[in-house]
């Protein structure tokens, strides 16, 4: 293998491939990336056996070949070579060394056979479709962060994607919960999505997917089988197996009859919330939020530490109503909400809220309130 | 205590004080800050029983009198009041509590008497000058790479400030040393400097002051005596304890008679350094630095994982020598070039380097070689 490359063109390839890399690996193949040279391109390959990203580059390419080597260390050294200079990489399979030249710089990088690199399984996908950018961004980006990450309830480590009924329309729907706090969103189905089996994408593949999802209208391939999903751009493609477990039926935790609503400034109220918490130092800080007439008073009671209390004005014209929540869920669903005000749908003290976006249904957070 | 203070004022005045405070302390009271409000100011007082930061701002008094919170809860909730709020600071000594106010929020926090603060004893100083914030800045930006982490060589845990002949004109001086490396720099001793003890200034003190430092013109006030040293601007004083222990004579490991010169571009030098270093993944990482005539060839060998080799074009007229260091304590010395070429004095492959800045004398460095 003898290919030719642009410096930026192959940091951006190595980048997005070594990221997948596990920085401890027993496996010593597991920590290269496969380097496949061919045509006019080459392509940079990583695995973790669970996810796998394969990125190809235009590069001059003067002699066909393969080889790996040491992820870590190929892209440490790409990344300090000089912005604009020319790569040449060359390998020599008698020494089963990588040679990498920019300049006056050389590097010799010790090579593990190609032959022993994981490649994934090719998979027959029940579904194949694309969705912008923009739509798989907001799907993800608004439920990950209810991720469990209880290891023993392995089922609830992602999110659940998968075609649901939004009111009558069909919709692409991804829900992720902790048992505390659940979120559901939803965009228009995609066309021929309909047969797509529900998923439960893995927490490390989401955080994967979201670099390739950075311009909002780029059309993304996505395909899903039972067992993998897949999700490519025409450079990077990114697989994934799903987690092997079926995802709660949710839709019985969703409330459907809370009346008491309240509408607030998202981010007045999550600095509030923020403020009043500062107070308590416990990992489990309880607000209570005092519900009367237009009026929604935050307090925290620390004994050891002090106690804060804060007043907002708000839309409220239900019953007086006192509850209360974990301070970090509370900030966590309030900084979801990027449009319209925040309106949260009470029942009781003791049973699960609601909170959207203005009147939008397509983005729906429940979480479970604490007793104070 | 009754005073109303602006929160940026607040902010600034209690973030300084409160960096100081260690975050996991047995004595409850050391992480505490002592507010103390009298005639048109409010002072914020915190230690670790080493140093003392006193921060004084003004402020609206009502009422006179001092207490003591927790200096990272009160810093918290001060830098979440949103800007240009009034705080209104209230002690109540009957619950033991300070009342903080601001629009329509409110914190009670629990205070401990300010009898209980271990204010750090006033001492006698034997010398007391003045230096522009950009003078000590330099001196100890320059120096504190090398401060030796090893506790068991306390003495070498800081910066040693002393009285100096630099060539026949006294200077102000600062030396750190791990015994690895050295760091020696020199600035006009300022008038009335003359009868200060050499002092060791200990690291946190070290990183503390450079926080006064932030304009080069500002005057700051030194004061020194055998036990202590402070430094205060109009708004802050920084007292500290030295270390109690003697720093060793570093004279004795200044080559001085090095005679083969090589002059490089410190910013080439250093990226090519970090390239090189790349491909070994030891912590102690050996560069090797062959020169011939104007030549310069930096390379690494790591038998595991591969090799690299850098050239430079470079000044030099010596006999070949080929030398080694600990890549990291290149990168770091060459890093405090800011404004002239690096020039290297060697004399053998086995004995101590000298680097200097151009043909500067004031900031002077000794590496010592690693065999390769």
């Amino acid at each position: 293998m003898k290919l030719s490359i642009e410096r930026g063109t192959l940091l951006k390839a190595v980048s997005q491939a070594q990221s997948v890399v596990e920085r401890r690996n027993t496996i010593p193949i597991l920590s290269n990336v496969l380097i496949e040279a061919e045509g006019a391109a080459v392509r940079f390959r990583a695995t973790d056996l669970d996810i796998e990203v394969l990125d190809t580059a235009p590069a001059q390419v003067h002699q066909a070949g393969a080889t790996t080597v040491s992820a870590v260390t190929f892209h440490e050294i790409v990344r300090k070579l000089p912005d604009g200079a020319l790569v040449e990489l060359t390998a020599d399979s008698t020494s089963n060394t990588l040679k990498v030249e920019a300049g006056r710089a050389q590097f010799t990088l010790a090579t593990l056979p190609k032959e022993d690199f994981p490649v994934m399984a090719t998979a027959e996908y029940a579904a194949n479709f694309t969705a912008t950018a923009g739509t798989l961004k907001r799907l993800f980006d608004k439920s990950k962060f209810a991720i469990s990450t209880e290891e023993t309830r392995y089922y609830l480590n992602g999110v659940y994607m998968h075609v649901a009924d939004a009111g009558g329309q069909p919709a692409l729907r991804c829900v992720a919960t902790d048992g505390h706090r659940l979120a559901r969103i939803d965009a228009p189905l995609p066309p021929k999505a309909d047969d797509m089996p529900g998923v439960i994408v893995p927490r490390k593949t989401v955080g994967e997917l979201r670099k390739l999802l950075e311009d909002d209208d780029a059309e993304i391939a996505v395909s899903v089988s039972e067992t993998k999903v897949r999700f490519a751009t025409p450079d990077i493609t990114l697989t994934s197996k799903v987690i092997d477990g079926t995802f709660p039926d949710y839709t019985r935790v969703i409330p459907v009859g809370n009346t008491r609503k309240l509408e607030v400034d998202a981010s007045d109220f999550a600095r509030a919330v923020d403020r009043v918490a500062t107070v308590s130092s416990e990992r489990s800080r309880a607000v209570k939020l005092a519900l009367e007439e237009d009026r929604l008073t935050l307090s925290v009671n620390a004994p050891d530490s002090g106690a804060a209390e804060e007043e907002l004005a708000v839309s409220y014209g239900d019953e007086p109503l006192e509850i209360g929540f974990n301070a970090k869920y509370l900030l966590e669903i309030a900084s979801q909400v990027d449009r319209e005000n925040a309106v949260f749908l009470f029942n009781s003290a003791g049973d699960p809220t609601l909170m959207r976006e203005g009147s939008d249904d397509s983005a729906v957070y429940v979480v479970m309130p604490m007793r104070v």
